[in-house]
């Protein structure tokens, strides 16, 4: 049996959907990564007897580790500090020198933006959040709260408190679980192998019954935990086994590539993007954009040293900047209208050479609600790839779902027509 | 005393990180609306066993409606009707309309798809999911698969199991709290007043102080939920609160609005992109992005309608993009940088004029991780807003985070600069 673990997100924030959670999902991948198995994540508000409730169902559920994310800022909300402990049955006791620590931080931060450090308002903030359960190991702050580790108890496993803040949560994670009592309870963890197989093409239903079969004829089949998500278009397909059952993963693994082996595009955990990425080096790209408004743009250069091969990019979202800085002929767009293959291949060819790029897509559509036609129903797009020297391919799709949907799909086609064109 | 909701997601590669949920936070938003409380979120993997736990767990906490979302498609490994079936302690029953109406469905998408609708394997999928447990309301599939409402029993609250895909799930949301039981469940619920105040420019610990200030001296204050939370540089006040509590809340308001008046930019629940649309009514307006790569361009036109007054926008990365499509002088960029006022200046400048538009606003910036310099650290960013007839505004901030941080925050900062602009 490995180490199983629970998650706690607090926040009232987070509960009532202000903002989606992103630490419960981050501390899943980190524990697993880790070995550890993720029973279940729990969100509730910041209420004490709540957070005193999943504390005690997790527990109840012979977790080994339970971590919690937010409430230890300094306002009167924020009280998952006392309730750990109360939940623990042990005391708080202030501690000097992690209020020394906040304090330096905090006098910093007060002086740069021209607040007095030393009012009383900021010195009660600081002395809440320097208040430490008894025993508990202490994780120095990426912000001004420290999180602490709590050892296990009769009724209770070890719990380890982080901050919500994403980015300090994240800074704080390394010593969190190299804290004496997180090194205790995940000691003796069985590491499971997981491998991801990645298509676009296949159908959720035509996957499950190639699964089937694989059910009644690989051995050990039941070793693998499979688990297929649809999303945005793409099929995802994760297992994750002990790594004796390799022999087991090989076969299914083999199956599916032999059934659907012309959309499987990834079997190493590669996503397109770090694919299209790698296929980029050495080239230059360019983008122009309709209907999905700067959208593949932003994915292309939200990765660090996109700057080596993204030029640029227009959204040409008014007819006019597609005339105007795509050289797509206004009479070509009266002939066909603005989303037609024509006005793509125009606009992919225009970006080539506006933006000296060697390889450039685009997308023209009608995103939605408004602007449908009989011909031209919502979710219709049009999609141009053109490199240099060479001949452009197009593309007319109609896609399914809200506007953002059909904007989000249109992205992921996108990136698959630069993969595709990029691994010729 | 309202109705209390829990809710269960399931889905391993939820669990496990691979999508963030959408579901919970959105169920909870619906069921706030409806005047519903909700206590807890739990997520857990595809094991039939946690997702018992995860019911039992909230059925103990004495809510009035479970909602499960996800586990009902046709693979193996969705689960959710069997397991909350057995859970109720009632069994399963073949329902032939509701196979009769999933055949339907399938076929028409299999002949699009060109497959044999009536293969063994498309056979047995729908049969699985035409399984439907006793007494149970059914809701109608918007994709495959349809959901149940389960009545309360002796033991069990009401649960109303709902597909994965958000946009089914949506879809079939005003079906299922019609249902009869969940009419049930949510009856005799109390609605609660909801009032949200964002601010950009005011620190947390600063309001805090504000509303240790109103804990005192406002009466009824112990009757406001308070929620604070901090997003992308905004800052966030939700309060909930009986109808009859207006006056503290009023009160606490007025206390907000009188210390960080020059901060607060709405009161009535519209966020920035709400007020940023509604004042471009009647205007034309660019972008120029360097560092934040597309993504105001996306945010502006995330928006339906968003064509009437977005004329596009150029991502002129590399500098030949600025100095070709921004008309922004060579000689500028050699002697101030890339990233400078003076550059973001003429790219707003360069948007304003080539793209025929009276507003336009711009970025250039150090995103990260690497590129930074002793005189332009990493998070340096430098905006610029140009208006037809007017002068250039421009802004140089050093913004803090990881590489996404710098661009989500640049986005925010651009989105105020465009709404103080509108607003003189």
């Amino acid at each position: 049996m490995s180490a199983r673990a629970g998650i706690v997100v607090t926040g009232t924030e987070v509960l009532t959907g202000q903002i989606s959670d992103r630490n419960g999902p981050w501390i899943a991948t980190q524990l697993l990564d880790l070995g550890v198995d993720v029973a279940h994540i729990t969100v509730c508000g910041d209420r004490p007897d709540d957070l005193r409730s999943a504390l005690r169902f997790l527990a109840d559920e012979g977790v080994d580790l339970i971590v919690t994310s937010g409430g230890l800022g300094p306002t009167a909300d924020d009280l998952t500090v006392a309730t750990v402990a109360d939940f623990c049955g042990i005391g708080v006791d202030h501690d000097q020198q992690v209020e020394d620590q906040i304090r330096d931080i905090v006098r910093e931060w007060s002086i740069r933006r021209g607040n007095d450090p030393d009012r009383e308002s900021v010195r009660a903030a600081i002395r809440k959040q320097a208040m430490v359960p008894r025993g508990a190991t202490v994780v120095s702050p990426a912000g001004t709260a420290p999180g602490v580790v709590v050892p296990a108890g009769s009724d209770h496993p070890v719990v380890m408190v982080l901050p919500g803040p994403p980015r300090e949560l994240q800074a704080m994670w390394p010593a969190a679980v190299d804290a004496q009592p997180a090194v205790e309870a995940i000691r003796g963890r069985i590491e499971l192998e997981t491998e991801t197989i990645r298509m676009f093409g296949t159908a959720e239903s035509e996957l499950a019954e190639t699964l089937r079969d694989a059910e009644s004829t690989v051995s050990r089949f039941g070793d693998l935990e499979i688990t297929t998500c649809l999303r945005v278009s793409e099929l995802e397909m994760v297992t994750r086994f002990p790594a004796d059952a390799m022999d087991a993963y090989r076969a299914v693994a083999g199956l599916v590539v032999e059934r659907h082996g012309d959309t499987v595009y990834s079997t190493d955990g590669s996503t397109v993007d770090d694919q299209v990425a790698a296929l980029l080096a050495g080239h230059r790209i360019a983008t122009a954009e309709s209907c999905t408004g700067g959208m593949i743009a932003a994915r292309l250069t939200d990765r660090a040293g996109s700057s080596a091969y993204v030029m640029g990019g227009v959204v040409s979202y008014d007819n006019s900047a597609k005339t105007g800085l795509l050289d797509v002929p206004a009479a070509m767009i009266a002939e066909h209208g603005a989303v037609s293959e024509e006005v793509a291949s125009a606009m992919a060819t225009g970006a080539l050479s506006r933006l000296g790029a060697d390889i450039a897509v685009s997308t023209t559509g009608v995103a939605g609600p408004g602007g449908g036609t009989p011909e031209k129903p919502v979710g219709t797009v049009c999609f141009g790839l053109a490199r240099s020297g060479g001949s452009v391919i197009t593309r007319r799709l109609v896609l399914a779902g809200t506007r953002a949907d059909v904007r989000e799909r249109s992205v992921t086609v996108a990136m698959h027509m630069l993969r595709s064109a990029l691994s010729d």
